[in-house]
């Protein structure tokens, strides 16, 4: 199956953090030159505070704080890493563990392991940070930290700001930093992107294994089965970037589908569509990409209208995207392809624009184009200091409004869905009922959604897709009948 | 494969949850009875807060509070619910819910639906909370709510009382309910023991799985991906009740390996043994399995005789379980029973109960015989108010040290490892260095461990094992040499 050797090793990793750990190094010295404060300078970044996921005691999958991740990959609870913003250098802190670890979790590393694992220039004990970072500011004064602490536009939370004993004999800024290292988690490196590709390419096989799979009568969560084993068996991928979304039949209008109160349990019907929204996640990078198909490898007429109107969009927009352009306009530009797509079957009637001005499109597409991806899945920075959300239908699902620009990660995943909650107070309100053909419409009443998901890296003058998985009909046709991916012979649709 | 028709449905668990929550219906009225205050009184328990996994944005996985899980098996986030404590009539209380969730996570269910499926005898919404509570109190004055609230002794984590909006006006007790419910617990009803069984059964048959596909070359994870599949894919289990434990030659000897910083990452080896703990769950039920067996199918003479070792005590506890007897007991008898083997191959030598009383078993088993088993892996009620927990080495690892009785689910999971951080100290202290015959323990440096696990339940006049999987040194080769599962013809060994 899929060759382990392409995935990137824990090796190959190292240099990764550290050079996230340098990006910020010219921003961070932009601030401390333009500040008043004297000589050395530390920031402190908190690690894990562990994550009591599945049971009360059996705490064992740990996720850090996502900031920490970026800059120094180390599995290690109740770390912290720190950096000195005029020379670069770099202290790793180590909890001291008892013997009791060694019982049950494993081996007891001694620091130099951890200075040379992690490319380091220090490491010492967490009882030491103090002292040591006391020591190194010499005979300055006060020193002043740089902590986390700021809002993710995204979910609302904030990042906890690192504590540590005698802290308050530092001087602390809780504002510089979160800014400073959001900014360098937008723009990935190479080294990021080859993560990302790594867990596209995992993930883009494990669809086409699910399409080649499924068939009537299978439960939902099967294929959710078959997903996760493949990206882990085959790709040494142990968790997705979000909970996996099988939604079949009129499961496909929601938009979240597969959570604990609708945990892909439908059994699959024949003339199902699918709707498979499925990433893996590698050495904390993600993917994010969902395909859409019929449950028996046949697109019905209806569902070929739809899937196309959608197809359509998602080809536009790719090839539209280039450094300097603004995703705002990308989600027009999706919303109006879509909306020309129904008009021309008919199920909408009138002018385009005037549907636009009166935001139509959010009927059928209520979800942003697409949004920033990295260790997250939403990654942050999607919106910087100022930018106001969007108020009106659709744009205000937006997860970022930004210009497009080199080294940006973004998904774009136009989908086209018939939910009740939103068309049925457009087919009451007179400024928008004038738009449906109702006798048209109602043939795709419980038709369900479609929804065309992959990643892409900006590029100064276009962007590379990063996933890989048959797009158009005939493809999945095609694979879904058996045939290898990619087509050994280009066809074309009858 | 698993035929699923054996598992419970949803539909079957209904009676459970109001099976569960009539069992504290007789101590929750002695309690009323015995206090002073007058008539209607209530409890309310929360429901859920939503657990943030694996991404800032999509917390899909949901995982309630486990004693929530215990009264109403509902997956809805925010909901409260509450009983008469003196006519046992329940009432949900389910969130009023924004047209948006109907777009994001699903169909709205009107409250009539939550009345029937959940079997209670009211329905409202959250924020009618006080306003229904007061109305049905009638003119007695300020009521009484018994809240949750209490230490799980286990992980040492406090459950969080219930709050909702005018909670002042109402008198709370934190005191009461949380030990009722435990007891609760701790005493399953058939219902409980049978799902309990059916995650038996899954993770069983994937135990086998695992031991059929396994060889040199394999990484561990993907033994653990062959597990999570099997439960999933044929069981229907998307949990584990703990994170997958693959251990693999000296890992073996790490209780807890499989975590974020040793995450089953080994590559193995001809001639390794291999210690796999895994346990599917289901509907919030949980197993606790542990096998282990050579990688290559045939055990050695020294991995025979660790494995006969711990087998036999295994099976003596077993053998020895009924209604009345003590924990501690038990877990001085696998003890007892494991140094009595060790004996037999001089790895140690002289007086037993010399041994057991500098507590050398200890060094070879330092974690307890077994723990309550339940909705948690480690179910509460381990220790009641006033019991201690022992200081001494192996006793004080003990995660119960109740008296057994009927209806309590418990494992069995004696083991011998060899861990350098606990024989060393044995070694150097002249009490214990005189057991040894170091020449012999030197042939099992670097041999790693081996645990045996089942989960039983406790019978008047014995147990039950639920778990289903080849244990005899005979039975496993057989097995891993293609042998169907349960052996057609009794083999005996060699
Ligand atoms: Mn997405
Ligand atoms: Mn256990």
């Amino acid at each position: 199956m899929l060759p382990l050797e392409r995935a990137l090793t824990m090796d190959d990793y190292m240099p990764l953090s550290r050079g996230n750990r340098d990006k910020d190094q010219k921003t961070l010295n932009q601030a401390r030159i333009s500040s008043s404060f004297p000589l050395a300078r530390f920031r402190v970044l908190t690690g894990g505070v562990e994550h009591k996921e599945r049971c009360t005691q059996h705490g064992l999958l740990l996720r850090l704080n996502t900031y920490k991740h970026f800059l120094s990959y180390t599995p290690i609870i109740g770390q912290f890493f720190s950096k000195d913003v005029a020379s670069g250098h770099s202290i790793l802190f180590a909890p001291r563990l008892s013997a009791e670890y060694a019982v049950w979790l494993g081996e007891i590393k001694p620091l130099s392991y951890f200075k040379e694992r992690y490319m380091v220039d220090m490491t010492h004990y967490v009882d030491e940070i103090a002292e040591v970072l006391y020591d190194l500011g010499g005979q300055s004064g006060k020193q002043l930290l740089f902590l986390l602490h700021g809002l993710n536009t995204d979910s609302n939370n904030f990042s906890r700001p690192a504590d540590f004993k005698d802290i308050e004999n530092f001087e602390t800024d809780l504002l510089t930093l979160h800014p400073i290292l959001t900014e360098c988690r937008v723009f990935k490196s190479n080294l990021e992107v080859d993560l990302i590709q790594y867990a596209n390419d995992v993930s883009s096989e494990a669809h086409i294994e699910v399409m080649r799979r499924i068939g009537a009568g299978m439960k939902e969560y099967q294929l959710e089965s078959i997903f996760l084993h493949h990206i882990y068996m085959h790709g040494g991928c142990r968790h997705c970037s979000y909970t996996c979304i099988c939604a079949t039949g009129e499961n496909s209008a929601v938009l979240h589908y597969g959570h604990a109160a609708a945990p892909n349990d439908r059994t699959l019907k024949e003339g199902d569509i699918a709707l498979f929204d499925m990433g893996a996640e590698y050495h904390f990078y993600g993917s994010d990409i969902t395909c859409s198909f019929p449950v028996n490898g046949k697109f019905t007429k209806h569902q070929a209208v739809i899937y196309n109107a959608v197809l359509r969009a998602h080809d536009t927009v790719i090839k539209s995207i280039s450094s300097g352009v603004s995703w705002i306009d990308m989600h027009k530009l999706a919303e109006k392809t879509i909306l020309q797509s129904l008009k021309t079957v008919r199920i909408i009637v009138g002018d385009i624009d005037e549907m636009m001005e009166m935001r139509l499109g959010a009927v059928f597409l209520p979800h942003g184009i697409g949004h920033l991806l990295g260790i997250d899945t939403h990654d942050p920075g999607g919106y910087t200091q100022g930018m106001e959300r969007p108020k009106v239908p659709g744009l205000k699902s937006l997860r970022t409004i930004r210009e497009l620009r080199e080294g940006m990660v973004i998904t774009v995943e136009p989908g086209c869905y018939f939910i009740d909650a939103l068309l049925n107070p457009a087919l009451e309100d007179p400024t928008t009922s004038r738009f449906f053909n109702v006798e048209e419409l109602d043939r795709y009443k419980n038709f369900g959604g479609i929804r065309i998901e992959s990643d892409v890296v900006v590029t100064l003058n276009g962007c590379r897709n990063l996933t890989n998985v048959p797009r158009e009909i005939w493809e999945i046709e095609a694979v879904m009948a058996g045939e290898p991916w990619p087509l050994k012979q280009k066809q074309t649709p009858l």
